[in-house]
């Protein structure tokens, strides 16, 4: 039997049940494991409310990362073995699969072994935000020295991870955070530069530091009204990628100005690479290159149990953490 | 002496002013034309208004298109002789050349010899219409076969341009526009689809034509708020390009909608093409073969005096056209 979580109707933290489960042995190309710690992400919120990419299929499980030890293993897998300690990629559909639970089970193709420096608790926290930093900053937009890269929301998980990639790349990472609260603890995380918005003039503040020339790169999980000076900080065909809907309603796209610098501004999440066999490989490798190499470090903002998970969707909701949530189990 | 119109400050169409001029001769590297005909378009009413792609230096010209006779040519310049039919791609700022004029100086790379099948009028109309979607459509989104291309503001000349170049590719294009007035001239303008936006749910239709994949290209010089739609109606990593500001005030962008189908937005002008001369060279090619085959044609919605330049300015604005305005000098 396994404890997990389930929800029967879309709404608050407070739809999130707790149930008994038996867990079948894992199908040929499945992997069975007994998770130690789950990471948290703005999805699961997403998915919690129904607006998330797929349709919810009611009554569903939640949740994309988890770290824990192989309790069995499906006939086709030869790439991890029962007692490895292994995390899971988000590259699934959470009507299929699930991490919220004791006991879970997973494709084999989400399995990794990751560095054995890392604990639980890091290795769930690493694949969501390094990889869809990665997607955008490396894969797509190939970042490098000279290249400016704006971060906002910069104190999220994936707002740490792009700053740390854009950093790794060689490229100026530029923080953006409504105070200066987080300020010193965004420059120790790798932030060239840090600008409080609600305090400091934000166009002029990059056309100071950019010579004029403006970011070649934004990486925004904000839109809403603001997303025209995100715009008017960007470099000619710079690209904006817009990655999550923090604002409510829609984004205002100020037309004038993308008719006269002609930016791109492009849609993200982490299926684009994580949904393709060999970018998600790609993805991995690089990830795990940087964790040994020390250019990528997790950051936890704190810690809660498995059975605080109600507790856990309101906190993550409150937006106020410096990092990312993890749940042990 | 030259009658050339000049404005003193941005405003309505009655700021152009009618002035003569002396008219030195050409630069080394220029061109000094008699004009015949004077191709019109949106970028300079926006121009005249002072919210184009760059701050207008007053007392201004205007004008990007015109075709005409070489009159004088300066020592460097090679490519076309006095006596000849010329015509003007647009690639240059405003600032410092213009065509709304009787005789006019331009930079010799701006000036290009056409297929003499074509009236002065069909001269000074092709190359904003057909290379600002060539630059879209065939340099960047590379259309072709199987590819559904939508094409708002259908009856523009833009949009007329986009459905020739869509087809020419072999691609499908379907032509949006507000009421069924003008589907049969869209039709026979090359459309495959005529969508009247105030009658038909423009998302069902196009998932029904699309087979529920959605359209490849959305080319769109609206904004606004129906953009949503727009974002609504592109299939999985779709490109939509925006090159024109017809909606007063931002363009909203539906953020969860972005994030699901990660497609693109771009700014869109007709610089990104002949402001390079390469690009500019293989732009030239491209229309000029495509006229010569019959495949693109010039629409010509209504002629006028060079006299009533005011009239033209007001109709212009006033959304009605089907195709290109020219004037006659």
């Amino acid at each position: 039997m396994s404890r997990v979580i389930k929800f029967a109707k879309a709404g608050g933290p407070e739809v999130l049940q707790f149930v008994e489960v038996d867990v079948p042995a894992p199908g040929p190309d499945e992997v069975r494991i007994k998770v130690k710690a789950i990471g948290i992400n703005r999805a699961e919120s997403m998915w919690r409310t129904d607006i998330y990419i797929e349709p919810v299929a009611f009554p569903a499980g939640l949740g994309y990362e988890a770290a824990g030890v192989v309790d069995a293993i499906g006939q086709n897998v030869t790439d991890v073995a029962v007692g490895d300690s292994v995390s899971v990629i988000p590259s699934f559909s959470m009507n299929q699969y699930f991490t919220y639970g004791e006991v879970v089970t997973l494709p084999a193709y989400a399995v990794v072994k990751h560095p054995t420096s890392l604990s639980y608790e890091e290795a769930a926290s690493v694949w969501m935000m390094f990889i869809t930093a990665y997607g955008a900053l490396v894969e797509d937009a190939k970042v490098g020295k000279g290249d400016f890269v704006v971060i906002s929301a910069a104190s999220s998980s994936v707002g740490l991870a792009a700053i740390q990639v854009a950093a790794y790349q060689g490229a100026t990472p530029i923080a953006l955070t409504r105070t200066p609260a987080k300020k010193k603890q965004l420059l120790d995380a790798g932030a060239a530069h840090v600008i409080a918005t609600e305090e400091t003039d934000l166009v002029a503040e990059i056309m100071r530091i950019t010579d004029g020339k403006g970011a070649r790169v934004v990486f925004d999980p904000i839109g809403g009204s603001n997303f025209p000076k995100l715009v008017s900080i960007i470099g000619f065909q710079g690209i904006i990628y817009l990655y999550g809907a923090l604002a409510e309603g829609p984004a205002h796209l100020p037309v004038l100005d993308m008719i006269a610098k002609m930016p791109v501004v492009k849609g993200h999440n982490i299926w684009l690479t994580s949904g393709d066999e060999a970018r998600r490989k790609g993805a991995v490798e690089y990830v795990v290159k940087g964790l040994e190499a020390g250019a990528l470090k997790p950051v936890i903002d704190r810690t809660f149990r498995f059975d605080e998970m109600v507790d856990v969707h309101s906190y993550l909701e409150n937006n106020g953490q410096f990092g990312k949530i993890v749940v042990t189990v």
